[in-house]
């Protein structure tokens, strides 16, 4: 009989670590899925779970919404990628575009990593300038420059002054992290004084508005006004990373703030569960990537970008994600972030949770951290969530992001979030013991 | 009534350029498609045409093929992504690794570029060295270092001892083109020569055996041997770019030669249709990848990165693409280069053929070119290749990739083949007084 341990068996056998993705590695062994539907998915031995990870995010209906499902199995008939346009991403594009303020026009590729990378790229051309700025602990992918210090540690983070420049994978070259200037997310005073020192330099400033390593919470008005301002002053852009954020309002993350980005990059959600990314702004800017003109001061292409599959899934996606839609799957993650409070005040356990729109993160403190050092975790805090959330797995068949963190999807309803505060209030009771000791 | 020109209309106040991928690109306007089936496309206004660029390369049963989209459409039903594992990356891994002699471990990615990008890092990991080196001309994805010196021109190229480093983007920073070294493709001395003058420095040299924009001519096998032999001598890994090329034999294009690479990153076909990339090699260099130890060398996970959907779809397509039919796609290949030949030959002109396996490409010059610089494509060159392509894709419609290619299809026949080369004897006719001007 087949059981997550024979595959897992198999998979160490081809893949490196019996995974493709760290995201799905859990010890002893990953868990293997054989049918998701909407809210819940039944692994290959039958246990059915409720998922609040949503594919990190991805997944804004749940799974297998039967609307994305009609429409996918429909165009399949009809191909799947050519070497030639198709309507579909002309609808979405128009679809997106209508949606924001701030895109003027816009490009799709196949992953947030694409999506940042070129983003990052379009602002070296149109700048005529070499270095990004980005926080520190803030994830953007696995583009050399846009990943520095995402893992920064006590042991090598610096002085929050001048945080370090770290890599995150071993042999990232000296002269990508010299290209690499890192600030403190949200400390204006800080990061406008960093920010200074490369003024010349700085082709932009990488935002993610409610950056999840960081500890999801959103960027401030105040932080991404200074921002915004010391960009207009030093002829660099204020860029966005939105590919998980973009769910936060039905205009992004971004619509919250007095002062829009230049560019915005997107990902996950916007793919209705196919690979995509995509980035968008200001026209004058996307304009380098223009293959009209007799320099292709960018030439950008990619084999399955734009792909029929990804767009009309995507758009059908969205188009359910309207603003009621919105409205009501912020209210619902509302209610469960109060339900949750509940669980940790019955529990008494020094927890606390942060979050924006559809999204939240418990922190094992009882303070909210208000930075990527606040919010931290030590080994000793790493081994207690590994612990709740293994117990939340396997005994309340509940699946969380390993951060503990929830992205919640319209497939949800309050049933889902009742299972969620009770399972959360018996792990919290469970951990609780090693939290007093932790103080 | 839709036309392709109201389409692009509509795209133009959305995507920049009208387009998401530069490829799809032509003027006036890109066309659209309607449907496609094996090898014919149906544009928006009902014109068929037989298509020989298969997504470039990435179709190797041509479109929709029935065996691809049941199971694909079966897998729907069950989910497209998930923050767990599949047994469908298992086996789809299982097979790839038993196809190949030098597999012993891969990953899955989103694409092509995402899988080149993740095997350099791969490589300064493993050797702790930074620099790559690379071929003058060859595409290898968007990734800043693999880029560099892509599109090379007289003006710029410098001296073939040592070609220049240029970047394609503009504002690729200064210390990424630093760490790039570019060599002249199968020249063994010069090369050596150029790798020796960085012999402590380079991590890892980049080969796709085939490589389309150097000239779609293969490497010799006295050229990768020296290449390997190098990379022994100086603890560098010799990395094969295989995203085009592994359809030219059932392992690959590195089953032709007596040297095999250490890593090999692919894409395009192995996903069937859908987005997809992997990095495939020796166990102890994927290691480095691996999540099991206390300190992750190389953290890599990717939302969409082995997908249920690309997993499924590329296994099947790998299935169909037995020995059997890599043998017999690559014999009808051959057959449709000694027809082109045949028409080059009662035409009367200046053109050469080059090719591997099912892939082959045009040029205009009567001497077969045997490095980038000989196969560049002048202004005058390219306005005749324009005329050419135009030609055959309005009045005999048929689709060629831009550079004069052809990538076959399991779905093409005889017949196809047939249509093929009395189109381009048409077409050679039509452009043969222009082509005695170069001369």
């Amino acid at each position: 009989m087949k059981t997550n341990q024979t595959i897992y068996t198999r998979a160490c056998n081809v893949l490196t670590g019996g995974v493709s993705r760290n995201t799905i590695f859990r010890e002893p062994h990953p868990y293997y899925v054989s049918k998701a539907k909407g809210s819940y998915i039944t692994d290959i031995e039958g246990v059915e779970r409720i998922d609040f990870a949503n594919n990190m995010a991805s997944l804004i209906h749940g799974h297998s919404h039967p609307a994305i499902i009609d429409a996918v199995t429909k165009q399949l008939q009809n191909g799947t990628a050519f070497t030639m346009g198709t309507e579909a991403e002309v609808d979405y594009a128009e679809l997106l575009i209508a949606r924001s303020g701030t895109f003027e026009r816009m490009r799709f590729v196949n992953s947030g990593t694409e999506a940042v990378m070129t983003m990052i790229k379009t602002a070296r051309v149109y700048t005529k300038k070499t270095k990004i700025a980005k926080a520190e602990g803030a994830y953007h992918g696995t583009y050399d420059y846009a990943e520095v210090s995402q893992t920064s540690n006590p042991s090598n983070w610096g002085n929050i002054n001048k945080p370090n420049i770290n890599p995150v994978v071993e042999g990232t070259p000296q002269g990508a992290l010299n290209d690499v200037v890192i600030f403190p997310y949200n400390d204006i005073e800080r990061t406008l004084n960093i920010l200074d020192q490369f003024a010349d330099e700085i082709a932009c400033v990488l935002i993610d508005p409610v950056p999840h390593r960081v500890g999801l919470f959103s960027a401030t008005n105040a932080f991404i006004k200074a921002i915004y301002k010391w960009t207009r002053k030093n002829d660099a852009l204020m860029v966005f990373d939105e590919v998980v954020t973009y769910r936060v309002n039905y205009a992004g993350a971004q619509e919250s703030y007095t002062c829009k980005p230049d560019l915005t990059a997107m990902g996950k959600m916007i793919g209705g569960g196919f690979p995509i990314g995509a980035l968008a702004g200001k026209s004058e800017i996307m304009e380098v990537l223009d293959p009209r003109g007799k320099i292709l001061r960018h030439p950008h292409s990619g084999t399955f970008s734009a792909n029929p599959i990804s767009t009309t899934a995507g758009r059908v996606a969205m188009e359910l994600f309207d603003e009621e839609a919105v409205l009501n799957l912020n209210t619902l993650t509302e209610t469960a972030i109060h339900q949750i409070e509940e669980s940790i005040k019955i529990a008494d356990v020094p927890i606390s949770i942060t979050g924006a729109g559809s999204m939240f993160r418990l922190h094992l403190q009882e303070k909210k951290p208000t930075c990527y050092r606040e919010a931290y975790h030590t080994d000793e805090k790493k081994s207690i969530i590994k612990e709740l959330l293994d117990y939340l797995f396997m005994e309340e068949q509940i699946i969380m992001i390993n951060t503990c963190a929830c992205m919640f999807a319209t497939s949800m309803t309050q049933k889902e979030v009742d299972r969620l505060s009770e399972a959360l209030l018996n792990g919290f009771k469970i951990i609780k013991p090693k939290l007093y000791q932790l103080y």
